[in-house]
């Protein structure tokens, strides 16, 4: 039977244990929350695991993911292998793979797209690392990805960090998507010509070309809040889409769509912007234009 | 039996016939093109139509629609009816409608949605017009509209002129999802760290956000030219990316992704940018930085 | 002595008063505002200039500017002229000149640059019409223009409309500029590098590549208020931004700055964007993602 | 009498000294071009200079900068000083400044803004470093900084690294009114209704919000080539406009203008581009829309 160690039982992990589960893997989870640990410790899930073992990492990025590798790399043992599957940066990987490698153990970057619907539809994977490595985990890919055509759900990207960088330029054309959807929500219901704006998003699911599933979320939210007035126009943004920007900029690629989508999020969050109290001031300077001045 | 003229048997009417005959409706069409047409005139397809009738019009939009209006309007009977599936302005469909009011004909317009693939997918069909000529219609809506729920594929949008209306939001939205993707995949064509593009595109089919039909169209055109070099970056634009973005004017409404996307196109059709000769010029004004020399 | 008919005495009209005759042109003002009018009517203005007349038009663009055309057609005589020097659209000149031209009554467009500074500093002229109109009206236009050579401070930019034109894309290019500065002004105050974000402001107005007329008022504006915190972010936009941004699109120009700057104003006067509404919609609906609730 | 060795006597080395020796500044200069150096070698011009020595940098940024800071950090004595004047990332100012701070040396940066024509106008300068540093090197800021009241053209920003920062944002400006200008420039080339396009912009020299330095070389340029037809529109970027765009991302501060401005540049260096391949690929498929075949 195979078995997985499973680091990280968030809204992510809990989820994908499940789908192992329902899949035939053995997993052994771990996470500080006891409500929803397998195990005590690392240590401990690592010794309930037969080698050569597979452990998957699914916690925050940046330090909390570096932290799990490094103390992996003191108790597993040579032919392990760790998979991270968090939104690493794909600069970490090579980084982690190197210190891992120096103990004999394998190092696969997996980006796993879907979010809570994974449960059900399963994953989108894309992952990095050397073929053998990336073969040994198929039957746990197997598990995760969606039904049908492996290759319409998984892709081995290339090597080491290839994985989560198809991630993250995945994730800035998602950026892009949403904000076209947003705009064009937008413009519906600034217009008002269309009496129905819901209704007209809903009859945009079949056979148009904008038929997507992030067309099919707006739906639901549509259903549960016709005018989403429920929900304040304030957007987080998780990393990915910086980083593709950064990219674009390193490779001189012209991107104003993710940038322009990575910008709205950071002005949705400004209770009020700088950049336009400075026009607000100029326009004031030199035409006397009315301004608002603050408390006034 | 439920008749239908249609005027224009291009790429699109043509496709539209084939799709409403195999869904029973009796289609009378009319083309200039000898080889295509069903009548030898405007008049000989009204001739051959039981009355009260409804007339499909599938023409350029502009003045070739106007002018077909207008020799509608001279050649229908009071209780017909008269539909425009062009990609017309919404703001033309108050004038056709009034011309044909005044003679008693009847108006919807309809945003029809789906290009080449709607003969077999069905066509995404968004309409405006009086709710009982809607429902006149309502027959030729669901022979030409996908399969599955109905409001899943077609919307009753509002008045006269919403169906173009919610029409050219959509193309507006989608113009923004194509850069998104466009964007993406140009990073990953730069970066060369995925060493299998198409590969890692044709994964996202299943499982992640972006999954789509246009990702779809792309794996298809990857499939087929997996660098996409065989085609030249060069693509037009069809007045509703424009339209879309003169509403985002008119209402105020800040619309970077879908104004970002319609100057893209505008750029890829210029050999040379008269703006970027000016940032060369005042670059070597200022500071003696080399430029690019014609012919040089 | 040259005379002027003067209609508006608002801001402009006012200051212009004052500079014209400080040049030593007899101006006869008309104004609702009984407290800086010359005369008591449109009708007492004309009376009191010997003919052939020269009547200058500084209300508001649009219906105003066009209400007070239309009643100069019927009070003006042949051989008369008109220059409207406010906002206007430029496609309105041609309207308005065609009117008066029908009566032998001359028509001039002048765009006026330089807010409540011109009259001290003279205003930047653009003005379009027929060459010998234009001629007759130079000795206004060199008491309005600053001093130095006539062809730095003074245009004609070609037949009726031109004017207008001009000063449309001037302004379109303001936008640009000060939202330039705006983004510059806000990245040094985010970051906290620049212990003094107004010295090296203000030390950037001699030497430097951006030193410009704009910088000063930031600079004068960052004396009066060194974070500008007086102010909110809130910026009204007067039609020429929208307007240049129209022409890009009918001239199929890419114009990525100046629609930026525009859509920042617009964004700058919502208080919650319904866009960013449906971002975070779809991201709570896919990731699960906290969102921030209306009144939570 | 005031000594400067200075390093690097290219395009912008070369006129500062220059400037230098016509205040009074005695400066010995090192460059490896025969024909410009005043010495043979580092070892060379610091032994022509009385301690405590100040040695300018003004050499391309990034490795060759590095280097020669390293070469100085050896030669140097306890007590001298380097400033490096050249575009240098801010990020590098605090590495060089603590090399330097170990032998002793004292270490100022400083942003140098003019091009070539502040030989003659003198040179914008932000400044950071201790204030120690920065007010014994004063002399010979003042001399190459412009006529005028200090604080008008030079500033001492912060800390060391705090002069580049300024000097980075600054350009990024500079990137957004570059842009700016090029795009009001295209629209009227494009427009026609303007027909004399050199006039127009030539008469926005005084009286205009468009008043500029830029401004006054694009009229510099036009003079020389009416319709900039003699150049390509093929833009090079120096990179504190990536700089200033990553700094948007590391501070979630919106920057579309900036980073439109940059975009315009990448794309203007692209013979085709891969992303409008993508988005005419997809137009293709859905809608059988017509492509350039390359070599078709």
């Amino acid at each position: 039977m195979v078995q997985l160690g499973l680091i990280g039982l968030g809204k992510m992990g809990f989820n994908m244990r499940e789908r192992l589960r329902a899949a035939g893997i053995e997993v052994v989870g771990y996470d500080r929350n006891p409500e929803v640990t397998d195990s005590t410790s690392l240590e401990d899930m690592v010794s309930k695991l037969d080698g050569p073992r597979i452990v998957w990492i699914m916690v925050p990025a940046g330090d909390p993911t570096r932290q799990t590798v490094v103390e992996l790399s003191n108790i597993l043992a040579e032919g392990d292998m760790v998979i991270d599957g968090g939104n690493s940066k794909y600069t970490d990987d090579k980084v982690n793979a190197d210190l891992l490698a120096a103990k004999g153990i394998g190092y696969v970057d997996a980006g796993v797209s879907g979010g809570v619907w994974g449960k059900d539809n399963g994953y989108g994977l894309m992952v990095g690392g050397a073929p053998a490595d990336v073969e040994r985990a198929m039957p746990i890919f197997d598990a995760l990805r969606p039904d049908g055509p492996r290759e319409e759900g998984f892709s081995h990207a290339g090597s080491v960090g290839a994985g989560h960088y198809a991630k993250m330029i995945h994730n800035g054309i998602e950026y892009g998507m949403m904000q076209a959807f947003a705009e064009g929500f937008e413009l519906l219901e600034a217009s008002k010509v269309v009496e129905n704006v819901p209704a007209v998003i809903t009859g945009w699911q079949r056979g148009t070309v904008v038929r997507s599933w992030l067309l099919d979320l707006l739906v639901r939210a549509l259903d549960e809040d016709p005018e989403l007035d429920d929900l304040e126009g304030y957007v987080e943004d998780s990393g990915e889409g910086r980083w593709t920007l950064e990219e674009a900029i390193d490779h001189a690629v012209p991107a104003p769509v993710i940038s322009a989508a990575l910008f709205a999020r950071f002005a949705s969050r400004q209770e009020d912007s700088p950049a336009m109290r400075a026009v607000a001031a100029l326009r004031n300077q030199f035409g006397g234009h009315a301004v608002k001045k603050v408390g006034g």
